[in-house]
């Protein structure tokens, strides 16, 4: 079992159990639990968290639809509900048993029911265990805006089991691959190299301890996401706007699956600014496509993607800012981007990934 | 000028002016400003803010109805709404001016918009300038559960100008005294002896000025209300409860009216309790009648209010808690009150106060 200390709680990683959460339980008296998740969670894995947390037969299971389409003010509104019917007080506990989905909007749900009770992290996906489960941030959805709605407060623990890894498939385990990749890119140039040769042999839980490490240092020193978090945007801006073009489309997009061509089009961006070489650009198109394979955004107005931009979270107003990488291993925040150089990097990546 | 330091925060407390507020934001850099208010205060009030900071001219006016409704879920949706339309970024400001409903409303939205964003109180009553504006705590209600939605996020600034005080009813300035008595009544035996003697003619900054004091000392200690910051829900449980029963009827109850009753009510528990004598019973009774008309509550169920207090926030599982007084000026935290309890201290107030 490998323990991280974090923002006042513990990430726990181990490959086959959950002693640390059951231990957890034990220690904490809360009066109530609530577990969220999903109708696919609920099936894979919930029997496995009751076989090892028995106390956990009583609780209360809130069951949501997988996907991104359910980070939503009307299931923030349900969690709430059922809390009160169920009689949840100051001392009771919610269980976030899922993906980032889960991890995001119950976190929300919970810091804002009477004005906080406390929740855990179970991440069952690649994703939730090496990025999202991590740091405090949750969110909702709000009018197709990504995670406009939401506030930072800290879970009062992370318990992954990489056992779970095994009821997700390729695809899911792809998305999840994207942020441990982007974590590599902006924070570590060794730990790319590592990933550059990646294979279905690499072991999921080295990757998971070594992106948890990288980002646990730089959520210390900056839980609030006004400095040096920022890095970890690195992506996101055009990702984001791409995830919410496919959001109410018939195959919406992936979390991950939209960061990658994100941070493609960002690295493009990061050499426009010279802050990158050509043949660094050329590596990490190179390195993304070998191991991942890309849908187009050819189909999507360039205009359309930089209207999202504009309304993004972490726009200022008329400016644009990004995050972005110097060098790879190494970031530059708060960078000015124009309109102009989007779009040029946006055709850039086009007539690349047709 | 007064200044008092809270958390991470000043209390300026000026007579005729707002010039605090005039150098908060020269010094403050923000790119856009938000002012929340509503229609009676952007008439009587509003010009005078914006000729002391001109600054404001630009800022853009999210405008809701007075009153306790307002502080919903879907007025916090319309001003997350208003804020995404016109472009706020993470360094806007919003201005909650007016009273507890707006510091309240305006507080939630902030803290959830974008993660939080800033936001100051500039208080119009008696009651927020008191008590609401300060300690963080923000909320809205759902479902008739007062305050059940909310966080603890600290404004940047609260800025009184006394000022404002002449444009309330007598009513108004009644229901914001009654925060002060309860202040008084749970913390300060000198401060109650000094009400006791009120009249007219009594200076309105030196109430508000104790009143913070007393309220700041225990919120810097215990600023999560975990510990002694629960004693300032004396007159809260029943009062919470009462105010929700009158939420939707005719003529609504005013925060302070049902607090008063409250803490009426809640004097007799602690009496019931042996915390509190006869004869001090009989004072609280005396003071708060003579001060004060009280409304009749002996059209509602007794058996209505104890079930809202079943769901108040601050009730746990099947064990209901109170924060009681503990002689004059004392209190004591945490007591286990039975229903036949709670019904026995609301007959005898039906009985007196009919």
């Amino acid at each position: 079992m490998t323990l991280i200390k974090s923002n006042g709680y513990n990430v726990t990683i181990e490959d086959n159990s959950l002693d640390s959460l059951s231990n957890f339980l034990e220690i904490k008296k809360y009066t109530s639990y609530f577990i969220l998740s999903d109708q696919n969670i609920i099936k894979l894995c919930l029997p496995h968290l009751l076989i090892a947390c028995p106390k956990l037969i009583t609780a209360q299971i809130i069951k949501i639809k997988p996907g991104e389409k359910s980070k939503s003010l009307k299931f923030s509104t349900l969690i709430w509900q059922t809390l009160i019917d169920k009689n949840a007080d100051k001392n009771t506990l919610l269980i976030n048993f899922g993906g980032g989905v889960i991890s995001d909007l119950g976190g929300f749900a919970a810091a804002t029911f009477k004005r906080g009770i406390d929740f855990i992290n179970i991440p069952t996906t690649l994703l939730a265990m090496a990025d999202a489960s991590l740091g405090g941030k949750t969110g909702i959805n709000f009018n197709e805006f990504k995670n406009i709605i939401g506030t930072i407060n800290q879970p009062k623990g992370v318990f992954i089991n990489t056992k779970f890894l095994k009821t997700l498939s390729l695809r899911q385990l792809k998305n999840g691959l994207a942020e441990i990749y982007k974590i590599a890119l902006v924070n570590s140039h060794p730990f790319w190299n590592e990933l550059s040769s990646f294979s279905e042999k690499t072991s999921y839980i080295k990757l998971i301890t070594k992106s948890i490490q990288i980002k646990n240092k730089i959520i210390l020193k900056d839980p609030f996401d006004k400095g040096i978090r920022k890095s970890l945007n690195f992506g996101h801006t055009i990702g984001h706007a791409i995830e919410s073009e496919f959001l109410n489309s018939e195959a919406p997009m992936l979390h991950g699956e939209a960061v990658l061509i994100g941070l493609l089009i960002e690295s493009k961006i990061s050499y426009q600014k010279q802050l990158i070489s050509k043949p660094m650009l050329l590596e990490i198109y190179s390195v993304i496509t070998s191991h991942f394979k890309l849908r187009s955004i050819s189909e999507i107005p360039i205009s359309s993607i930089i209207n999202r931009i504009k309304n993004d979270k972490k726009a200022s107003k008329n400016i644009l800012l990004f995050s972005l990488i110097n060098g790879i291993g190494s970031f530059k925040l708060d960078v000015i981007v124009s309109e102009t150089q989007i779009q040029k990097a946006i055709t850039y990546h086009n007539n690349l990934i047709k």
